[in-house]
Formats: C-alpha cells, structure tokens, sequence
C-alpha cells in the first residue's frame, strides 16, 4: 500500500513536470507518452468543456493551451501537493498572456496514475484569470 | 510523520462532513467552530473572490452560501479525496439551485489542517454551474 501510494506519487510528479514544460514551450510529447489510450481529460469551460476521451483528443486539448496562451504559460508557485493511493492533486498558480491580455490563475489538477502512466486528468479554476 | 497524515485526514474528512451539511442545512457552527482565528479562506470569483480572513468573514461568506442556493446545495458525489501531512484535498460534484436556476458543478475544495482545527481553505471549480 505504502509502495502504491509512493510510486503513484513519483509518476504524477512525473507528469505534472511534463505538464508545466510543455505550458511554457508547447512541447507535449513526454507529457502524451505518458498517457494510457483511455486517458480521459475533464476541463471546466469552454471548447473541451466536459469529458474528453483519448489520446488524440488530449493532443488537441494541450496543443488548444499552447494556441491560446503565447508565448507560453508560466508556473508561479507550486502551492500543495497531496496524493492517495491512485491519484495526485496539485494546486499551484501560473501566468502568462491569453489571447493578448495578462493571465494569472490559481489551478488545482488532478492526475489519476494506473501503473507507470496517467489514465485521468481533472482541471479546476481557482480564480479568475485576473489575479491569484 | 504517518501519525501526522492520519490525523490530518481525519480531521478534514470531520471538516468536509460539516461543510455538506451546512451546504444542504444552512447551520455552519459545527465547521465555523473548527476553524483558527488566522482562519483564511480563498475563493475563485463573486463577491468573496480572493483572499478572505478570520472566522468572521468566515461566517459571512458560508452565510453567502446558503442565501444563494435555496432551499439547499446537495453532495452528488464524493470523487477523490487526496492528503499529505498538512492538507487534504476533496474533489467533489454538488447540486441545487442557484438563484432561482438549476446548478451543477465539480467543485475542489482543499483543507490546511493545524492540529484539531482547519486553519485554510481552497476552493476551485471543475466546471460550469451547469453539468457536471
């Protein structure tokens, strides 16, 4: 159990590296390779608003990110990380530029970890876009 | 430190409970009577947006809460609940209705637990007010 929760810790710390590399350079192929074929994504508004399914329509998702926020999106400071034995939550705040104007936001995502991959992803907003 | 994270976790999961029930009731005493006089509170929009603190504005803000989903904000589901030494983090969809309209959401809300009482809040949003 203790072994689970460790390993399942080490590979969304894994993830969530590949999660803020590829927000600051739009490179998102370490963080695809990671993902299972059933991955599902769930983002709160918006154009992949809901339930997303697949590893192609992650593709989408992360390339959409990169798209919308230029030249890159930022982490600010990694606020908590807590974890059981199948998933790990980070909250944490980046900034950037969205669509021209200053972006600063408070996120909390959520990885779900089967083996040494990632099989679930949650977003949630914990502010506004205008300040955290 | 394993002692530390059992007694984080209960005493969060004790915090959620409340926090449901003043959701769906309105009665907040049993969570407002947990929290530290450096209580502080973050929410992500509206009139509470930003930082909130003390157990007064507490009070007010969970007061906020219950004036605006009438007659009261059910759990849906519980759909993770993650924790370290300091923190647990419950991810969750609830449902009622919000100012006179149906209301869904996906909600995080993180707990920073300081021996028996909770002295911060989190709360993030998974989706739109309106599916979940």
């Amino acid at each position: 159990m203790i072994q689970e929760s460790e390993n399942t810790l080490k590979v969304a710390q894994q993830a969530f590296e590949h999660l803020i590399h590829g927000m600051a350079t739009g490179e998102w192929e370490a963080l695809l390779n990671m993902l299972t074929e059933d991955f599902t994504l769930w983002f709160p508004m918006g154009k992949f608003h809901g339930s997303n399914v697949g590893k192609e329509r992650a593709r989408e998702f992360f390339q959409y990110v990169s798209d919308s926020f230029s030249p890159g999106l930022k982490l600010k400071s990694l606020d908590s990380v807590t974890s059981n034995e199948t998933t790990a939550v980070f909250e944490f705040r980046d900034e950037g530029v969205l669509f021209e104007q200053p972006y600063k936001n408070r996120v909390a995502v959520s990885f779900d970890v089967r083996g040494d991959q990632i099989c679930g992803y949650r977003e949630y907003f914990g502010s506004d876009g205008k300040s955290y």
